[in-house]
């Protein structure tokens, strides 16, 4: 068959793979065929199209009858949109230090949502009541910003993963203290992979007021949606996702990605995948002397600390980043189309920089 | 050939069309097939793919040697990363009272942006040096948010178009008050196909400094870009981009779908098959005894004024909308995928209608 | 008696008075010596002091049993909180065209709260319930700023007066449809004193949700308060003040102007003289042939249209501001330090300069 | 001499004084008199009034030739409007934990300036070089707010002072990195009389770029002033405190505070008091047995460790709070107008509540 007739040009060999992100990856070949299936003739724009219509009956088959998903276009969009929808002016965000919404969103909270985080260092990216505590105080000081909301990331930046118990006690803490909690899932499917139980098992099971719901990671080109799970907890969603640049007008391509991950097992098939890779990276790598593996290996990220020569001998070879530089810690991910060839192929490498 | 596999399913007639929206079309077929050639294999995130860096070839043969990219999701994030670009956090931005930044965009340019819009009363939704006069002083006057930017549409949400002529007075004006220029160019194609010249004619030989240009409603599934030319006026695009939450990771998706437009000419053949419907459509409606078109009917945009009750009906056989309702007014939109019978049909039936 | 001891010094002649602004005034002698009788000792900082406790006896003295005084520093200030109030994120405030808070404000309602204005163009200053629905429309269309309240001035930055009945109309038309009603009372008690009605008769009387009172031009060296009526209407007031940078420390200090100018009758003894100045003023003019008169004269401003070098030779005698050079119109403010013989000496300058 | 007349009325004892606050003194008689003194007449508005002019010459006097102050309301005031002229729309503030910018002021740095705070824990409220560098990093990665001032307190929210060298270090570190360097000074003259050095010495001779000069906790009604050392590090000014909401219509009100403080040595003598009796303070607390004075004494407050019955008891007798309630820590402020019986008194009554 010819390809398809396009003015544009490959520019770039499909055949590399590397460890530096989940981002790095494509777009999943079935996520691209559902994009061909929604296309053609009119949709409504801005979400009243049947594509975005049928999502929310399969977002309801994950996280309950009350969940209703509000597709935008990235992660940033989806924790700023859903963080601004359990806080009022005067509220703010409790989360762990490392968490993507402090360290990675240039400031995107505070500067669209006009937020106040209020961080708690943690040991491996997870927070507890006990570290929620240090900030969960003051709701009646004029002085200080209003904690509203405690914000977890599953998995965490850390590649580590709550259990349904360690989410549902920060939820009945933090509800107790009249706090909704949201979840940034932008690797939720690496995290339900993880501990083999439905994504519903942590999330409304476990008493999360809203959540982001991450595509791009997962194998999508673009798209995640905010999931709504308690409606009482938010109003006026569609104006937040509108006032915060978050509408796609053609939604039902980013509706549709979502049903090619979500309707059936395409989000598990992928995050299991990338999450086996990186057990069999984590694996390969523990065999390497002198290399340490920082954090329990539990989603699809193994974080490591080696001799920094040999990082950048390594990186001339593979694209990767330095997490904490001055300490020597790095970051690989695994990805949906990461290889077992691809994983012995860098552990190999690094064995070879090693023992130079 | 068999469909390639994916969960999702068809949920809509592919068959069917209207005149609601350009944004209720699909993607053009080609764009599809540029999304396919580009996937596949890893690509830097966050724009440092080897697409995004072809796009910028392709945006200086249009845009000339200093122009440069920013890849976005939608034209509100790039309306406002564009005017944040060009204006301090005491700035203000002097546009059309129409204008969509001003209409359509539930105030984001305000919150996100923090700009203040100084907005003009036009009869045609043209802005003119001695309109923009009407908002253009008080630079010292610490009481008055400063006129730093002038934002003009091209082609303009009432469907007219400027001549070049027109907007190099704007940008003379504009300039020799210390302004910029930032022209909203969601519908530039369409501009160009109307005024029969190239993009650069009106942009930046006319003295634009800083564009947002459309993929979007030009047939792409998503996508517009932030074009800068003149390159002093800007600072920090990227930051900018990041934390207006219109930093798209897998960016070779959007620069590709650009590509694919404007590598050659499939801008111009969407934008002008667009144009001519609107006037196929403008011509029916006018020999339509009763019905007045609104506006001279330059891009792809027709306005007409018809009885409300005729209006309603016909909104039972075809999704438009009202521009103004109280004054009768709707407006009719053309898109690159809109058939001569589709205009014919339409025709036919507000004629019936009319006739009841 | 000696004066007592400073080591600042005098720097101006305290004998000198213009028609400039109410602004250029100082303050009342009888809050001065508030100010002295308020002082010494400790009292509880940010508002918990016994005389912010004791204003709103005061203020439910004029506004009703129901009425809650949060003193702030200025009025932008008092506005903006005011206005945050009674708004979501996505909300917009409708207000005329040449509302202080549009136009005076150097975009504080926009940068610091998040508000989108939707103007309306006013012959007089004036919003009406049919002026109103130009903007009130559009709640569900999240493409929309929401409009959730109307912002009123009394009196209005053109120096006209709502009557009690005007003022009920459109709280009434608000109200029907879900908006509640902001009133910028910087020249509450110039209004009051016009209509001579309680200040209640045109506020909580006539259903206004909350208002911004002002203390500066009425006599005092700064001060305002945010009163607020509907207590269903607003939350968290105090956390909005702080955040907005309006809570002072030493509140007494405002609390015990507010009581010196509100607890009996300086304030309307001090808005009663300035509009009979303004009153005087106009009279004065209304006989100067040349000169037009712009508005009703019903507080204390008088707009006027001279020529335009009449207003410069005038200008380097009595300092005072274009409203609108082009128009050849001018401002010309009363204040409750204004004298007959200033009146008269003003007066007799623009006869002289009229007969150059 | 009978009391000047006012309708207001004394509900306060001023005989009462505490150790909860300097915001809860009332103002120096000198300051009073210095009001009146610039009272009258008329005077032009928002600062181009003679007091505020010749405040440029007494700030010139402490802060060099190329000093200009910029007369605020409040604390919060002057440091967003501060750290918003030196900030970027993507800049970061390095500051303390303890920074009142980060936990006194309701996220008024992040709602009013779009400002993230870059926080770093430090033992005693002072930041070093070191402990910059933990988040003095990544100007070019755009995910990252781009640290652009280190803000630093003098004295600092534990009372500790920074001597002049360790400030030149901060700002020669920070400059080399192209950040400026802001001083929250609104206890300046404290730390200037515990160094006992002009306050020159610690702020323009060691590099600082701009501070806010407290006039409030020294003895004024209310009143602070931004005082930009480095002319080329600001921008507009003026609009910046017009939008923040922080300029003074009257404003020769603050000016001429100011000046009564800073003409000559009331500031000092007002400093000098409370840091010598803070020090009378800890002297007879260290001689209570089983209180722990928590951080070095340097400026006008002690911090101590006492038990948590202890401090409830105490509570009862003196209004003072808990600065960290679980570890039992309180802060005692001294005042100006403290007196050496204040103390006495307080310390008898402290050991009698530590027998019990």
């Amino acid at each position: 068959m010819n390809p398809p007739k396009t003015d544009a040009r490959r520019h770039h060999d499909p055949q590399v793979r590397g460890f530096a992100s989940d981002n790095y990856a494509g777009a999943h070949p079935e996520v691209l065929a559902a994009l061909a299936l929604s296309n053609g003739g009119h949709q409504v724009a801005y979400g009243e199209d049947a594509y975005t219509e049928h999502l929310q009956q399969v977002m309801r088959s994950h996280f309950g009858a009350t969940a209703e998903a509000f597709p935008v276009f990235n992660g940033t969009g989806a924790n700023v949109v859903a963080l601004q929808a359990v806080t009022d002016r005067w509220g703010a965000v409790i989360c762990a230090e490392s968490a993507h919404i402090n360290v990675d969103e240039c400031g995107a909270p505070e500067r669209v949502g006009g937020l106040k985080l209020l961080t708690v260092p943690t040991p491996d990216g997870k927070l507890t009541p006990e570290l929620i505590d240090r900030q969960a105080y003051g709701w009646d000081d004029e002085h200080r910003a209003m904690p509203q909301v405690v914000s977890i990331a599953q998995a965490t930046e850390l590649g580590t993963v709550y259990t349904p118990d360690e989410i549902r006690a920060i939820c009945e803490h933090a509800h107790a203290r009249g706090m909704k909690v949201h979840l940034d899932g932008s690797r939720l499917a690496n995290a339900a992979a993880s501990l083999n139980v439905p994504m519903r098992a942590f999330t409304n099971a476990a008493g999360v007021d809203l959540l982001s719901l991450g595509g791009t990671k997962n194998g999508a080109l673009f798209g995640e949606a905010v999931v709504v799970i308690d409606q009482d907890a938010v109003r006026h969603m569609k104006h937040l996702r509108k006032l915060s640049m978050q509408l796609a007008s053609k939604m039902r391509f980013v509706s549709v990605q979502l049903e090619a991950l979500f309707a059936r097992d395409l989000w598990l098939r992928n995050a299991r995948h990338s999450n086996e890779m990186a057990q069999r990276l984590a694996e390969g790598v523990r065999a390497v002397h002198g290399v340490e593996i920082l954090h329990p290996v539990q989603a699809n990220a193994v974080f490591a600390r080696l001799p920094h020569d040999v990082t950048v001998r390594l990186q001339k070879r593979f694209r990767f980043y330095f997490w904490d530089e001055t300490a020597g810690d790095v970051r690989w991910m695994c990805s949906y189309d990461t290889t077992e060839e691809d994983v012995d192929t860098f552990v190999a490498a690094l064995k070879e920089e090693m023992a130079r």
